[in-house]
């Protein structure tokens, strides 16, 4: 593309190594901050320089977190017994919008991902293990990709807590709610029928 | 969407206000920058925050541009008796991509359209009958969309330019380079066949 402005040419350039976010697009972008007031590109610019100087890992579930202990972990109210462990602040969002879910999580920030060149001691699996070794967690539950990838890692986990006097579980697989049977992928509807449950005569088991 | 942190909520929402963004895509962008070392934030951050701040519009083509006056005005070998009436940055730039054409331009910076609430006042029209009242144009070119509100603002200049002793054009209407006709739709076609130009024995007429 040919610029007749370096400033405009340098914005698009920046946008433009974005994920997801081509030459095209950024130009759009930037044309729509000029259109807008000066304000609105100051605020984007501010949060965005905010977010990155500032933002850290809590130190206790490496959730992202704006002090050195999330609120999660600084609310009282939940179990810290339970400890939910998910790849990144995203699970975490998801697990929270449900509402269903009361205890603690560990972020692991990753998973193991050999095509990726990512192995365990890039994930923090040692700092969950040295939470269970200190003895207040009664249960770990995984909530990961039902993915090689998520298996691998629940796997390797599994192994160094295996010792430990803990309950392990790992979020159920299964059809979806609201899903037809009939376009359920065959490994999905396999698994659902080895990993059947009990029924129990109430709406809610369903 | 429940946020564990004011940083990373405040840097999605403003991620978000950029047009054609969700708060999905955002977080995602969001997330792929504390990835990435704090340098590139900090340049994406100095790009916008410089190129908001800085930029302005060409005073002679109300183009964008670092400086007052514009570096394609400011080229003393481009022909200043050809003006290229386009609607924004976006198609000069198209435009001197193709360098076929070694005028000047003159930005509108929108086309009329009632819908959008944009009439003759918030172009720049007044500007282009100014200069070419000053008599060193000899030709203004039309290239802005085949729309109706094309068609419009181009029908609307050309009344206040009649006046004047230039010639007045636009742009070859007809069937894109490489296309069949077979796929052509058919207000094309039909103004391809009714505007078709003389053959003169050349491969480079076609």
């Amino acid at each position: 593309m040919d610029f007749s402005s370096k400033l405009l040419e340098n914005a698009v350039y920046e946008i433009s190594q974005l994920p997801g976010i081509g030459k095209r697009t950024a130009l759009r972008m930037a044309l729509h901050l000029l259109k807008q007031p000066k304000e609105i590109t100051q605020s984007l610019v501010k949060a965005l320089d905010e977010f990155r100087e500032n933002i850290v890992f809590c130190k206790k579930c490496h959730n992202l977190s704006d002090n050195n202990i999330c609120e999660i972990c600084l609310n009282s109210k939940r179990n810290a017994s339970q400890i939910c462990v998910v790849e990144d602040v995203r699970d975490v969002m998801a697990i929270e919008n449900t509402n269903q879910f009361q205890g603690l999580y560990h972020v692991l920030n990753g998973i193991i991902s050999p095509i990726d060149g990512i192995g365990p001691q890039d994930l923090t699996i040692s700092s969950l293990v040295e939470k269970v070794k200190e003895g207040a967690v009664n249960e770990v539950i995984f909530a990961l990709s039902a993915s090689m990838e998520g298996d691998t890692t629940i796997f390797y986990i599994h192994r160094q807590l295996s010792s430990f006097n803990i309950l392990i579980s790992t979020i159920a697989r299964g059809i979806p709610v609201g899903d037809e049977l009939e376009y359920t992928d065959e490994v999905t509807l396999g698994r659902s029928i080895l990993k059947r449950i009990p029924y129990e005569g109430s709406i809610a088991d369903l």
